[in-house]
């Protein structure tokens, strides 16, 4: 155990300077104030004693074998686009940033992978494979996040329906230990036996068990062409009662998502959009890939009849790009029209079983009401994980928004608890929900994941504070 | 730490007899010698002290408790399929059946997924989901193994090209840790990014972590229809070559195998088969599931193309199940057809990228011969996983047997290694292949497999002995 951490000095900013190049060392009041916190500063804004841009795995081995030595904490840091306020310095030390880090190799046909530095965007990654014909399915709206940040929360997005989250693409990982030691997790194999899976439980893992290097992920070919479909129904549960009908064609949908009435005129009226639907309470949005048209004309029949045969007003086949966009954009941009509504908001991503949807929406809306906010739940229909974004009113002050917001969290979770759901689908707990942890999977857990964070950390030096916390002694 | 473990006493028998029940234990002389080992004797044939038959977590957890308390290694049986000496009982103690707990619950139709219990055969699910117009993918070739003898090895099998290993199919996971504690790893959810991912890091441990209550497995809706075509190429090489050629279609194969001529002669002349193809010194065989008629011929006429385009001298097309069963029928018997060739084996299960699979399979004949050894290379082809049998010729004496199938299985771990590859693909490691783990990962890694293995085993009383050794004392 490592608490308290030591104090960084001089003698050690000059020894990582060593180990890099003094012009991607910056210390103190140098650090730009943006690498305090992630995209939610209200989990947590902590200021780094030492920021330095790696360029390889040897300098990562080398300044994490220091560390480890000075029982000085670093924590790793991708593109800085996190919801959970992972990559925070909460006890100082040392912030390293992958972003440097951000190659991506020849595309290998013959293995249909490509490896890549941590540090490389998403939308470079997707450009890169695309531009082989390939494809990178994995699509969470942030498309400007880190591959590495997509690994360690192990991102999900609208296409997790048909093609699986991050993990399903992850064919091999390299990465240094707590101790320095640089590790293969797996190799580019497609199936692997050989002792434990130390790949799965790191993504996932938040930065808390090692820092990534390097990883190879599997590349599907393009599909050939795609059409959304739009089916308003009379009521929410309408609406998510058509999801395992959808689900049980013979057919697997790339995204299944869903949006009420009055959240598509949210988007209508702060974001001038045009939601070409106008019909219903409640509208399920469903897209299929496909290798070849007449696959695709199979899908779209099967389902428009099944929906019409299931209560749908209508069904809707957005069959060119510029329909189906307008159709997206709106989904897209349901964050950005909420903001306009709200001084600021909060949000809970507990993912349920597909068949609690409707209920858990309509359970979310009554506890936030009866806390005086307004909650806006939409999301993945097709896996269960629904965004419920949580809207403060601009009459609330600071301590009615924090003390309701906590006792809607707090419900809200026990409420995906008891419909046999989990905490968090996508965002992770970083550091702000790790209480709600603790009382979401119970003391046994808690202590099974504090022997797992020692077996690869015995020292607490990387991402200290996140996901688990241990007494401060 | 907890070797030597306690011998067990007659009063340990009657504490195991009251959470139970008296007939439904064995000690001593009365267990059955089946129980003493797996389908490989060559990995261990070791007698329990107690054998007892559970039937619900509650008793799972109430011995487990008592076999804490006591320092009594407790070893998880399913079936008794596997092939590394894994369910047994390397240092006595109890060996605890989950036969008995194989309960299969109504699918949950909503979800699209089916809960068992861990002594559930993978003949009967399969069965039990296909009555319900479903589909359990996972298809190794052992049927009548458990489905928790599946999760905790990774089971995959032919089909994982398209759908992927046992893993992608499970939900969740309830499991008894070595300590009694009863816990479920996630819930019926489709992703979680709720604390660690317990789950993936305990399937495929090998019974050395927990011992599975109850799986929750996701389905599939059944595929209409499919198609297997058998591609004849002169070489092993152009054969290994059209692997690539056929993934980068726009259609997903559901299996990828090949055959090389002298081993489909072996199949013909011992067993009596009749393969289809007569022409090619190497076959591959592709197979397509589809969801429609229109998608399966796309399918079959874009690689049949692809096929004539890149060397193979001929596609044969098995579109009727009488004709598909004649290609199928010699790929199921290889192992049989073997035996009548030798009067032993022994099998390596590497997998390699599958970009060297034609480079493996050629020097692995070379390391075997130079050692006095004949080996045929087969099958996965399309997840580069080469079950590489060695066979006894009968003018061998059992110690040039031994070490020249240790000497062989040394040179072909290296070469796996050295292509990028694997240990092991489906088999894990067990009781017959932790020294070659301990060469193949390196001492930093087996210190990390130990300190999970503590994570969760801190007395080092579940299954003792598998996958990693530790020192006696």
């Amino acid at each position: 155990m490592a608490y308290p951490y030591k104090k960084m000095t001089e003698a050690d900013f000059d020894r990582i300077r060593a180990i890099t190049a003094p012009d991607r060392v910056w210390v103190g009041e140098q650090i730009a104030h943006e690498y305090y916190k992630d995209e939610m500063p209200e989990y947590g804004v902590f200021p780094p004693e030492l920021y330095v841009e790696v360029l390889n795995k040897e300098e990562v081995s080398a300044i994490m074998a220091y560390a480890y030595q000075e029982n000085i904490p670093v924590v790793c840091r991708g593109a800085g686009t996190g919801l959970a306020g992972g990559a925070t310095c909460k006890y100082g030390g040392i912030m390293l940033s992958v972003m440097k880090m951000n190659k991506i190799f020849p595309v290998d046909h013959k293995n249909q992978t490509v490896t890549v530095e941590p540090g490389a965007l998403l939308v470079d990654v997707q450009a890169a494979v695309s531009a082989e014909g390939l494809f990178y399915p994995p699509d969470p709206g942030e498309r400007t996040s880190s591959i590495g940040g997509n690994v360690i929360t192990n991102a999900g997005g609208m296409k997790a329906v048909r093609y699986g989250l991050t993990r399903d693409f992850i064919r091999c990982i390299e990465a240094v230990m707590p101790d320095g030691s640089i590790m293969n997790f797996s190799s580019n194999v497609v199936k692997n036996t050989t002792g434990y899976d130390i790949k799965d439980l790191v993504i996932g893992s938040e930065g808390t068990l090692c820092i990534l290097t390097q990883v190879t992920l599997k590349l599907l070919p393009q599909p050939n062409c795609s059409c959304t479909l739009v089916m308003p129904f009379n009521s929410l549960e309408e609406c998510a009662d058509m999801v395992p009908k959808v689900l049980e064609l013979s057919f697997v949908p790339t995204a299944i998502e869903f949006l009420e009435r009055e959240l598509i005129e949210i988007v209508e009226r702060n974001l001038h959009k045009n939601f070409p639907v106008k019909q219903g309470d409640a509208v399920l949005i469903v897209m299929y890939d496909a290798s070849d048209q007449r696959e695709l004309d199979s899908a779209v029949e099967a389902t428009s009849e099944a929906a019409l045969a299931n209560g749908a007003i209508d069904c809707c086949i957005a069959d060119t790009a510029e329909r189906a966009g307008s159709v997206w954009a709106v989904r897209a941009n349901i964050l950005e029209g909420m903001k306009a509504d709200s001084v600021s908001q909060e949000e809970c991503d507990v993912v349920v079983p597909r068949s609690r949807i409707a209920e858990y929406v309509k359970a979310a809306k009554k506890i936030a009401l009866s806390h005086g906010i307004c909650v806006e739940p939409c999301g993945h229909c097709g896996d269960g994980n629904i965004h419920t974004e949580m809207l403060r009113g601009p009459e609330m002050s600071d301590e009615e928004w924090k003390s309701a917001m906590h006792a809607s969290l707090t419900e809200l979770y026990a409420l995906s608890k008891q419909l046999g759901g989990q905490l968090s689908g996508e965002h992770g707990i970083g550091n702000g929900r790790q209480a709600f942890l603790a009382e979401f999977v119970g003391p046994r857990m808690i202590q099974l994941y504090k022997a797992i964070k020692l077996a690869f950390d015995d020292k607490l030096i990387l991402n200290p504070g996140k996901v688990i916390v241990f007494d401060e002694q």
